[in-house]
């Protein structure tokens, strides 16, 4: 809980005087005022979080944390769980939709085994931080002690401080773990207070049937397990899990470093929820990738109040939606500091001006 | 004419059979099915456009095309038209959105005097194309003669080609031109069937009131000149533009050369509008990149039935939307050809296949 506490109470705001200076600088480039629209936004919120007119958005980071979930022996899921370990050893190979699109934006892909429910080969690129052999099925009982839900938060701040060693402009959140839909839906619903329809998709692709079985398996899991909307501990140990713990502790590390954290889908989004009750500071932080097909992702944003800079039908996860989103938010501040102004370049202004 | 006619016939259809093929190799990549959403559209797309299945997308290019407007005397834009020629001199510098934007996604920026109203000073890097010292006022008469209309077609396909001659895997459009979006508003009017009031927005920034007058001058123009909608050549000739003809002809240019287009915002959705009325088979070569902010953009896109890639309130032009798009499509077609599939990788498939 140390380092957990001390991550936290070094959270600070953003630079506003920065940012509205850097406002005048927008206005000031040759182009139309605004007339980049969001790029504008995300090149003054990114000057605002590192506190650096003159941001350089070179050492990009994404990490794909993954896990196991109990709750898969219900059958909820449309992939059987063997294929979270194998999809790890498709990260490490670079084979993977992360890898492809990591490599075309310029970033490196930390792939971290928060709780896979076997032991994996060890392998130069892989971190190992295994809270456990996957969570316990939460239909059952709390997914987790609450020791372990802080260990994996305290587990993701160990994994982004270790990286930040290597240097990191910008981070971005991705997952991995079969069953992990159900648990973000479940913290979704009850961090939001809306129900379990209203939050659960077919994540990988499940039929009618099994969406209504993944229903109500969320909904007898709250009901048994009772979590505490307020305390996101409780709320991650009961029907959580540890790669979500590990991105939670991800973005709290990052938020206080000053580093800017593009999130991807769902699961990230959960992961930012829990991060949020624990210190709601880091919502300054954040910039949502792009808005996931599943269905309660915009519900957690709204919940955040964040507005996704894609939309591009993705729900794939891996942190896919962060490393496309990445490439946007970096051309933004190269607009901010490569851009001539109407001076510099002799270009009239505009006539009511 | 003899150009013109002779790269519409050369203008074909997409490869269906092969589209099918990548379908089901998109269908076993280590990805839920279709879970990539928009990319794997996208990578199939230029599958079928380019009958090549492993497309790479390497040489990009942008073309920047200028041209001056007579109808600014009118009083219908915020900035004065001598920012045209001050602005094709800061492309040719590389400080516009436009270079910052070509430069991140690895895109080259052809510049092209298509027609702007002062003699330009030669550069290495500008295309001087120019059919005319502006267009005429459309309130008192035709824009062009339809021979210019013509002329300034051929141009773009000429220009095209000779670009093509260092090869082009992939093309952008841009525009640059004070007035040019009255220009715009009049083509979509005529060739859509809406009033003028619902394609007319405020271009670069105006007011209100310049607004009202903006949406009256493009209904005199067209009432006096009465332009043909099916006519393509009749269109452009008594409201269009030089940079717009211009960019018609890049885009049935490509279209002959089996090259993927991507479509900037209002203007190049405009030029969009002459070529497919001129040849309606260039829809399938179009990429929509992004929705602007510019009100009747959307009503453009949905006549010619695309669908746009993003959605980020960008209203500049110059080719600044269709860079960034690049950027994803690129994205994509990496996605058809580096990613593992499930035999390769080794990992199990859906439950229910």
């Amino acid at each position: 809980m140390v380092l957990l506490e001390k991550t936290i109470k070094k959270i600070g705001g953003l630079d506003y005087k920065l940012m509205e200076k850097t406002q005048e600088r927008l206005n000031n480039l040759t182009k139309p005022k605004a007339s980049l629209g969001r790029l504008e936004e995300v090149a003054k919120l990114i000057v605002g979080i590192t506190r650096n007119e003159n941001p350089v958005l070179k050492n990009k980071v994404i990490f794909t944390m993954s896990g196991d979930h109990g709750v898969t022996e219900e059958g909820i899921s449309a992939y059987p769980k063997e294929v979270t370990p194998q999809m790890v050893y498709n990260f490490l190979r670079g084979g993977a939709g992360i890898n492809v699109l990591a490599r075309h934006v310029g970033a490196r892909v930390v792939v971290v085994d928060m709780g896979v429910a076997c032991d994996l080969k060890p392998h130069k690129d892989l971190v190992i931080k295994k809270v456990n052999y996957g969570t316990k099925n939460m239909v059952k009982g709390p997914a987790m002690s609450k020791d372990e839900a802080i260990k994996s938060i305290e587990a993701g701040i160990e994994v982004f401080e270790e990286e930040a060693k290597l240097d990191i402009d910008i981070v971005g959140t991705g997952d991995m773990g079969i069953g992990n839909t159900t648990a973000s839906s479940a913290i979704a619903s009850v961090v939001t207070g809306k129900s379990a329809e209203e939050v659960t998709g077919r994540g990988t692709g499940i039929d009618d049937k099994t969406l209504s079985k993944k229903q109500e398996v969320i909904k007898k899991a709250i009901n048994l397990n009772k979590p505490e909307a307020k305390d996101a501990i409780d709320v991650l140990s009961k029907v959580g899990g540890f790669e979500i713990g590990g991105l939670s502790g991800i973005i709290l590390a990052a938020s206080s470093k000053r580093v800017p954290i593009v999130i991807d889908g769902f699961i990230s989004g959960a992961a930012a929820l829990i991060a949020y009750q624990l210190c709601p500071k880091i919502k300054d932080y954040l910039i949502a990738s792009h808005q996931s097909q599943e269905k309660g992702h915009k519900i957690i944003l709204d919940f955040l109040g964040v507005n996704p800079l894609l939309d591009l039908n993705l729900r794939l996860g891996e942190g896919t939606g962060a490393a496309l989103a990445m490439s946007i938010i970096e051309a933004s501040v190269k607009i901010l500091t490569e851009m001539a102004t109407f001076q510099s370049a002799g270009v009239s202004e505009k006539k009511d001006k």
